[in-house]
């Protein structure tokens, strides 16, 4: 019998579980494809044509390394949003950056909150540093702002994540409110604000972008409106000296330069995202109506989703969830009570929204054992 | 004077200097072009046509989020080598492993080792976790087998860091010392084995794949021989176990769908591969013929680069390194005394070569005050 290299004792004490399941998994599990793919709150409208049709051209480039300085990119987001380069950082996704954040502010013991319910891979991030997560209720279906703020200071906690939009409800703050917030957090707290559905929402919802601030950062990401989901790429904006502290630990060539270059070309055709928010609130209306329709209450959202409440208990949305998946439609729900009344259902095509009208009274009357 | 939240002690003791610069950097600073891009070891003959013409296909498809399970990609490579899928762990690129790797092993204040001059990135993420770098000297431009182990087992490292083929040096060990040293290591020792360059020296220079010994980890990558260093996808081959903890932390949606894809394509046209093997065996000729010509000394090499002894101390190598930049001609050269004497060049295209050679005099002669 061989040792074996030990763990350090803060990975060790990690569940070993797979965290996270896609489509794909499923569909390879049940042996056959989904008919509609609206459960990952991915953009079925898919990217800009101009990018489809860049991502192509350059494939042949993708012999040279990534630019670690991910300059053009930045610059393009800079423009954007008005603020300097030196204000912003690309990443894998939200998520990569979530783990540099992750690691930058939290000590093993540090208490980190968030809202319980909210974005899982955040958890997975602040359990892989060791971080003790408070998880405050949401309220009436939004993150709570005075929770979160409440338990930042109870537990003087160096960070605090909010999603604006949220997920899993697709409820929102207008920005007084989150500027209310963040005027009311200890300077020694820092805030992911998570924006991933940012584009979709009323622009009432996002504050203006204030760079002087030292204890935001603010997070968006291709994933969403701009459809990118699998080209993994995001990125943050905030103080220049936050910015550069990344720097410590970033993998600088962890961004493709098939996003990089993706990335800049879609920001570059703003009319294509403004089709896609149309379509998106189209879709969130019909698939409002399709649980309407099936009596049930959809909620408000600001994403590219509609969260649904199946006006049971979590047991009973579970079934209609499962309802769903066995007509092969792939959708999600939220899984901590109060929230797990609830199906969500993404914005998909016209023709996926089709399916999901015609299959849903099947599996709500499962779901009943009708 | 606002407070700012504060780095975790470990971060904030890192320096915050940007420490890798790209030829875009460069090209940038210069506000010029390279006519040669011949310094980063990638590779200039591309991907296969088969893998362009498929990322080009699917560049519509990156609105779905990528496989978290890498799936596909690991059969493909699990097929590849004659392991199971659950010996594979995909990731961005070796670097993003290397990542993981220092995270999992490596506690703060632990002694890790490493040649003195070797991998720059893998002593980036063991500062990044703390780790304490125990950098042994080369032997003949060689990673020293008897000192890396001896400082290891001293030291009570639990990572050690090999590259077989080498970089910078272009050396490489017969697999009969490789097994050798690894049978040597102390069981509570972690062995990272970097075959970046595997694919392009001789067959036998890697010890086949023996995944029932726990303290081994091999790591290959797309971006030297498979020609996608821009693609960022690369893999580990190891003991299930140790597969299994990457899950524990590794960012599972880090690896594009357009790098799985390109990567399973990849290795399905090995008919390509081959043809790059032997266009990077004439170049590696062709460079050390130019070296020789001008009196230079080419080491042998197992990569796709070849270093030149440039037959005097750093400084000089240093100078000849800045006239061929002055002369359009992107090359890298090691920086750690002894290494520093020589300049590194990467096999590029004819033309590119041809610019090499009509430039090398030149550099050469400035370099000696002529």
């Amino acid at each position: 019998m061989r040792q074996r290299p030990p763990l350090t004792p803060l990975i060790a004490a990690l569940p070993s579980t797979v965290p996270f399941v896609g489509p794909e998994a499923q569909e390879r599990d049940r042996g056959r494809a989904f008919r509609a793919r609206i459960g990952a709150n991915e953009s079925s409208f898919g990217p800009s044509p101009r990018v489809i049709e860049r991502m192509a051209g350059i494939a042949r480039d993708m012999w040279m390394y990534c630019d670690p300085d991910n300059f053009d990119l930045k610059q393009a987001v800079a423009r954007h949003l008005g603020v300097g380069a030196e204000n912003v950082v690309v990443g894998e996704g939200i998520d990569g950056l979530l783990s540099l954040v992750a690691r930058m502010y939290v000590a093993p013991g540090d208490a980190v909150v968030t809202s319980l319910g909210a974005y899982p891979t955040f958890n997975f991030h602040i359990a892989g540093v060791g971080g003790r997560l408070v998880a405050v209720p949401y309220e009436d279906d939004k993150e709570s702002l005075d929770r979160l703020l409440a338990a930042a200071v109870r537990d003087k906690a160096p960070l605090v994540y909010l999603s604006n939009p949220d997920n899993p409800m697709g409820s929102w703050w207008e920005a007084a409110e989150i500027i209310r917030f963040i005027e009311a957090l200890p300077e020694t707290t820092m805030l992911v604000l998570d924006e991933a559905y940012g584009e979709l929402g009323p622009a009432s919802a996002l504050p203006p972008i204030d760079v002087s601030r030292p204890n935001v950062i603010r997070m968006r990401t291709f994933s969403k409106a701009y459809g990118l989901a699998g080209i993994r790429c995001g990125y943050a904006v905030a103080d220049a000296q936050v910015i550069r502290d990344f720097e410590k630990i970033r993998n600088h060539y962890g961004v493709s330069r098939m996003a990089q270059t993706a990335g800049v070309e879609a920001l570059a055709d703003q009319a294509y995202l403004e089709s896609v928010v149309a379509r998106v609130s189209a879709g969130r209306q019909r698939i409002a109506g399709i649980a309407e329709t099936n009596g049930l209450n959809p909620l408000p959202s600001a994403t590219n989703f509609v969260t649904i409440d199946c006006g049971n208990d979590g047991a009973f949305a579970l079934k209609v969830l499962q309802g769903l998946l066995a007509r092969d439609i792939f959708i999600r729900k939220p899984m901590v009570p109060v929230l797990d009344r609830c199906i969500r259902v993404s914005v998909g095509l016209d023709h996926e929204l089709d399916i999901l009208a015609e299959e849903f009274p099947g599996a709500l009357a499962t779901a009943r054992g009708n």
